[in-house]
């Protein structure tokens, strides 16, 4: 029986190149200044067509890779988007995620905590919603809200209703390390998870944003609250460079992916979910003796009546 | 501009001609009999390349609906299939709905009930995963189950643990008349209800069987427990018939989908979905006066800064 993963070999030794680079496993020193947003991993713009056929191949092998992560039924896989607003997750996600089986793909979008929700730890809506075993979960913001915004709009933590004996200087850092044990919890569980930082510049998102009010067919997605936070960018960017420090980890890495180049962000997004899944080594389930002698009999049963 | 369904509208007729046939929205005298499982709704096999680029055109047009689906956030869809194990729910779900934006649809299969679950109504489970506004929900399997396997399988009322009084000889009258009515209620409140029995015959499934146990790479997919049913077709059938009867509704309508044959399953499930979005008129927001001024001041706001 052919492969489909080494007819692919060559593709996967791109999405290997193209994710390396992107990966942080250790984030002591980590400084968001060094990373370019524009970095397009030495493709040049007129490699976008040969990016695009990349991509779409790229896709049917994710489709495969997924249906084995499905029938083995054993490994789960959480994705995690941050970014800045524009900076394009929810079209990495459509355009990297859309071709794969949707019984096998679930998206989750985080937004403002309800009341029911801010009753409870910060942790429950998103551990509520863990991707199954088999399955390819996708959180579009996530638990590291609780580090960004809030940190950012400190008056956020009021809604949160902690005991207050328990908001001390030393509330961020206690987050960062509940956050690393519990992914090492999650992945100690066989939850392989893998998250995304859209790095994109102060430049290009007031482009993006003007563009969403030109469109009438975009004006939908245009929030004047969200261009309001370009008052506290320098706030975020501290926040997701102080988060990134904290919780990049080997068992559950950071990818920084340069944003501004939209057919960049959505190859370099693809090639690390596929250099990732690659590793699981996923392969359809064998049969052991017992087993096979089930299908036997079955067989027999089967083909002896109507 | 241009408007990406006038330039389709020689497929969504097709797509209009080919659901049209399919569906039940009255049950009196519903006979299954009637409904041949090898029907191509006048195609021919020499056709199956072209309905192959009728599918791909098509899941282009659902992705446009589903984006205004979504941008509207006002609609919800909710999808069910239910059949006999090996009738293509799975793979039909795959074909139709992968080339969808995952962000905007999810699936929820419902197995076996926990003990959770059977601590509950039987409503529950389902209820609690229903689509959200803007979303496409599909159900592979549902509450219908309570009126087919259990209906079969009677043993299984007992497990429900339901007060003695409440379990009549009129108990699945009962059923049928709460799923019509709490249908009608989701109707009423925008969820818009399509149901599907792929419709696939007695030889046809033992034929797929026979070919998963052939196959390694199918072998996980086989189940002796669902090859066992068999021996209760004839039950099932008049279970389908029984509750397509009871519980074919205008609101909520039964598409009979013809299932020995792949290809034409696939593109009659993508012809429904097709034809029951565009009947929805989806269209991106428009902006009133209030919002207007809002983004011209954010635009202002926006080009004043850095």
């Amino acid at each position: 029986m052919p492969d489909p993963l080494k007819d692919h070999r060559a593709l996967l030794d791109i999405a290997h190149k193209l994710a390396k680079p992107l990966r942080v496993s250790d984030g002591a020193g980590f400084k968001l200044k060094d990373w370019d947003p524009a970095d397009t991993g030495g493709l040049g713009a007129e490699e976008k067509p040969l990016s695009k056929d990349l991509l779409q191949q790229g896709i049917l092998v994710l489709s495969e890779l997924q249906q084995r992560l499905y029938s083995q039924d054993c490994w789960a896989v959480l994705l995690i988007f941050q970014a800045m607003d524009a900076a394009g997750k929810d079209g990495a996600i459509r355009h990297v995620m859309s071709g794969i089986d949707p019984a096998g793909c679930q998206v989750f979008s985080f937004k403002a905590p309800s009341a029911e929700e801010l009753d409870h730890d910060y942790m429950w809506r998103c551990m509520r919603n863990m991707p199954e075993r088999g399955r390819i979960g996708i959180f579009n913001r996530s638990y590291y809200e609780e580090v960004l915004i809030v940190k950012v709009h400190q008056h956020l933590l009021q809604q949160q209703k902690l005991p207050a004996g328990l908001v001390t200087d030393n509330l961020w850092h206690e987050r960062y390390e509940d956050i690393r044990h519990i992914e090492r919890y999650l992945s100690r569980n066989g939850v392989l998870i893998r998250k995304f930082f859209l790095n994109v510049s102060k430049a290009e998102q007031k482009k993006r944003f003007l563009e969403r009010l030109d469109n009438p067919d975009k004006h939908w997605k245009f929030s004047a609250a969200d261009a309001a936070e370009r008052d506290h960018w320098d706030h975020y960017m501290a926040a997701y460079q102080d988060m990134i420090r904290n919780t990049a980890t080997d068992y559950a890495p950071w990818y920084v992916v340069p944003a501004d180049n939209k057919w960049f962000t959505r190859i370099a997004v693809a090639s690390v979910i596929l250099d990732s899944l690659t590793g699981l080594d996923l392969h359809y389930p064998e049969l052991d003796e017992v087993r096979k002698s089930e299908l036997r009999k079955a067989r027999e049963a089967l083909q002896r009546k109507e």
